[in-house]
């Protein structure tokens, strides 16, 4: 049997495989058709002018996207490829983790994996970083050298107050690496304003494209951390990237180019459509659109009133429904939400708003989710 | 200008595309159209049954083709990520490299960046690898824990004895890593039979798929070393990967969904069409049409005779003439080749044989490059 036959949309166009599915997922999400067309071209070397045209110009795309004069590098990875590389280029014995969730976890366990000191500011699931907690925990542990920081936390659909948080860390002099994987491309990010030393993200979330591409701007003040790193390894050594990319060859490993060739696709569709301010506005409509629908069939949104994430929506199941029923049923009716994660899995589901989402797609699901919660 | 303007297939079918600009790459080469095809399909949940399914029949398929009861991952990385984790996870302090060449030369690198201790068998360019010298060499040196071999080393274009060099290694005990980038796929790699504790490979190479994913097998006796291994990281480390593995999550982070399943139909392909021997003759076939090609034009090869690579062959330029002016006037023509690398950039070019290539193709290009030669 053919992997595909396991496809309800083998065998159609892009456009109506989506019709079949319509995804509302916060992992891989659906991409933009032009996207898919351009995962579709044929492949050439890495070392060739195409290619190079390619890449420096997504570089700069990107650095114009999140307004940005740092390096920016296309990681062959994940966007975890990033944690890893900020806590291996950069930080010697001990980092700060604020942790709203299972994305800020994993930072923290990155960092001991790689046998850092972890200290952990962790609210009660739901609640945001405070500023307040965060001055309080940097003025007691001096010897902190950097703060993670989750922007959006998917697991919990929360987003942080992200520039008021970096403006702590900087009162300190700290160095701050931004997890924006879920939040790039879905809500402002001013990297240079802010003085954000990595800020990173993967090509599957509000980029709308699939899987396999690391995003990320790298400081100054990274770079020369790098630099003077001991034992730091070679597939996420920023000196290695940095010195292919400063010398007109592109990337030290053999790059995705199909991601790449999908990002820069993306990153035009939506320049041609009205720029990155009315991406952002479309994210914020989706997703009200969204909050207003689940809140008219009774349900509540798990986090703090006011931190709602822009691109995903957690919502807590009626009394006594596991999210998994809720996910299973909205699938048999053609659309894939998310499951709950972590120690939420049980007593939410989640509905994401990132990539390829039309406004009718947002209005035929609540009607199935009304459908569904009533027949619950 | 869109950047997919300064394609010259632009706005053409695959098939189109291939046949304007014909590729012997060594980098990503070019791809079987129903593996384009498969890219270009609409993502989906990394935590759904028909994203599980996919992955592991994938990982069945690979299981059987390189014969491995030993698990394997699919790395959302190049090839390059599996020298970082062979290392991490399985050397506490000294490994021989065995360098043919460059990237033999990126083993050592990423083995000396992760702070071990590198002894070096390097013969002269063109020489594989000695049985006898690399016996005397773990003789004189009990306390290294594991040797590297590069399988097939593209920049010089030649093989490694690898079964006759991994007995040596096994006699002393020690662990063996396999840089199998560009062999895997193109000739015959029996994994348990050979006893290799990390072999490893990209989608990019013989598979005919784009880049962005790293495929290794692991051995049992490398899972328990990393069990105990402390500072490995987190991206990389095995024993992460093999628990979402077991538990039939598939992978801790996002997997690269399209060259996953472009893998995947790939494989299947080779099934279908005569299974893996018929593969591996497959190129035994190209690589001496090209050979023989370039012999009747009076030209050579690099490497030593009866070490050539199957995959790929490095051709001595014409005296006085450099690689790059070839690799020009080719392209004009509409062939992509490859460059000379390293050491050997301008007294050498390579023609790759890995891919989508039908031996049509190869009869047109040498008559190219006949006329290319006699106009120097």
């Amino acid at each position: 049997m053919d992997i595909r036959d396991f496809f309800i949309w083998v065998n159609i166009s892009v456009e109506e495989r989506r019709r079949s599915l319509k995804l509302f997922t916060v992992g891989p999400v659906a991409c933009y058709p032009e996207v898919l067309e351009a995962m579709g071209l044929q492949m050439y070397s890495h070392r060739s002018k195409e290619y190079f045209a390619l890449h420096y110009e997504t570089i700069r795309q990107l650095q114009d996207f999140i307004s940005t004069k740092n390096e920016i590098f296309l990681f062959s990875s994940t966007g975890t490829g990033f944690m890893e590389a900020s806590v291996r280029n950069c930080v010697r014995k001990k980092i700060l983790c604020c942790i709203n969730g299972s994305f800020g976890e994993r930072f923290a366990e990155v960092a001991e994996a790689n046998g850092r000191d972890v200290l952990k500011l962790a609210p009660p699931l739901g609640e945001p970083i405070s500023t307040s907690e965060l001055n309080e925990m940097l003025t007691n542990h001096p010897d902190v050298e950097a703060v993670a920081i989750t922007h959006n936390e998917t697991s919990v659909g929360l987003i942080n107050p992200l520039k008021d948080l970096v403006d702590v860390v900087k009162k300190h002099g700290k160095l701050v690496f931004v997890d924006a994987v879920s939040s790039m491309g879905g809500t402002e990010i001013k990297v240079d304003e802010s003085n954000i030393d990595v800020c990173f993200s993967s090509s599957q979330k509000c980029f709308g494209v699939p899987p396999g591409l690391g995003i990320g701007s790298v400081s100054e003040r990274a770079m020369d951390l790098s630099a003077s790193a001991s034992n730091k390894g070679w597939y996420f050594d920023f000196k290695v990237w940095e010195e292919d990319q400063k010398k007109g060859r592109g990337t030290p490993v053999t790059p995705a180019i199909p991601q790449i060739t999908g990002l820069n696709t993306a990153l035009k569709m939506i320049e041609r459509k009205g720029g990155r301010n009315w991406y952002f506005d479309l994210y914020k409509q989706r997703n009200q659109r969204i909050r207003r629908g689940i809140e008219k069939l009774g349900l509540s949104t798990f986090p703090r009133k006011g931190s709602e994430s822009p691109t995903v929506n957690c919502i807590n199941t009626p009394e006594g429904i596991e999210g998994a029923t809720i996910y299973g049923k909205m699938r048999e009716k053609g659309f894939e939400l998310a499951e709950g994660y972590g120690l939420l899995k049980k007593k939410t589901f989640r509905i994401g708003n990132m990539g390829y989402i039309e406004m009718s797609d947002i209005d035929l699901m609540l009607d199935a989710l009304g459908n569904v919660i009533s027949s619950l």
